[in-house]
């Protein structure tokens, strides 16, 4: 899919087939998280590739019980290490770039999940602890999103956006 | 482009010939901006889009001297825009996702950048309230990220990435 179209047409998918989401795919998919960008190329990360089903569900309820979390064939839990970043970059390092870096990553995933025929869900709200626990992490491993992905069950529109004159500037 | 090429090739450009980013160029470029996701769609960001040179220069200072900032045809500040996801999210809204969706939409406009032969770098350091003076926001408005884009002047190559099996955990 081309890049422009892959960037304007993805939605967030939340219902999902029951078509498997292949080793192969998530290969794909990881390559392209790990593309993202980062401060200083220090890629404060870690990726876990989720496909254990009480596994999965505890990650839905640690989400506030978003039930379709645990109902993709797949569910990746990105992680910032605030540390890896932070050698450097210190508190900058840790507390922006550490979370930046990561959304990026996220994005690509998104951006290619949908590119193959895929789709997923930027869930962000849920309880650090209980993710935390769920994948097994120590404290210097924090997760900050949460993207079941598979195959979409339904076409969903685009949402609206607010327009480019309400969040534009042009110093010319 | 294709989406997972635009991905997996995508470098930090810091040299660019004297070729124009029209505005049209610009216009595709912020709509792939704007298409980014964001926490509960609040869209909590502000885009600057800077030709001005004198402008461009104290973007540059701003960041340390980075003098390629003030190199590069048109320079894109963007801002988060805390209060707009606290209103709903609280804290976690106004200190992770404003961070994370104004990366996602940083991300958006490097891919959609280097798709139609242009390029771009994610500059991260610099003193908040010196590019805030520059572009006069309000304190409610935080600068994140100064991304200029231009044409790339040499080719480079893709900066080496951890392997896999030193970020990614799966638990199936």
């Amino acid at each position: 899919m081309d890049t422009l179209e892959a960037i304007l047409t993805r939605t967030s998918v939340r219902a999902f087939t029951d078509d498997p989401v292949t080793d192969d795919l998530v290969d794909t998919l990881l390559k392209a998280m790990i593309a993202a960008p980062s401060g200083g190329n220090k890629q404060p990360w870690r990726i876990f590739v989720v496909r254990n089903l009480d596994i999965k569900r505890q990650l839905a309820r640690g989400a506030g019980d978003q039930e379709f979390v645990a109902e993709a064939p797949v569910v990746f839990v990105v992680c910032r290490v605030p540390d890896e970043s932070g050698q450097r970059y210190g508190s900058r390092g840790r507390n922006l770039y550490s979370i930046q870096d990561t959304a990026a990553m996220t994005q690509n995933l998104l951006l290619a999940a949908h590119a193959i025929g895929l789709g997923g869900c930027w869930v962000g709200a849920f309880k650090e602890e209980e993710i935390a626990t769920a994948i097994n992490t120590p404290a210097s491993v924090i997760p900050v999103a949460i993207i079941p992905i598979g195959k979409p069950a339904n076409p969903r529109n685009v949402r609206g956006r607010k327009s480019l004159d309400q969040v534009v500037h042009f110093i010319s």
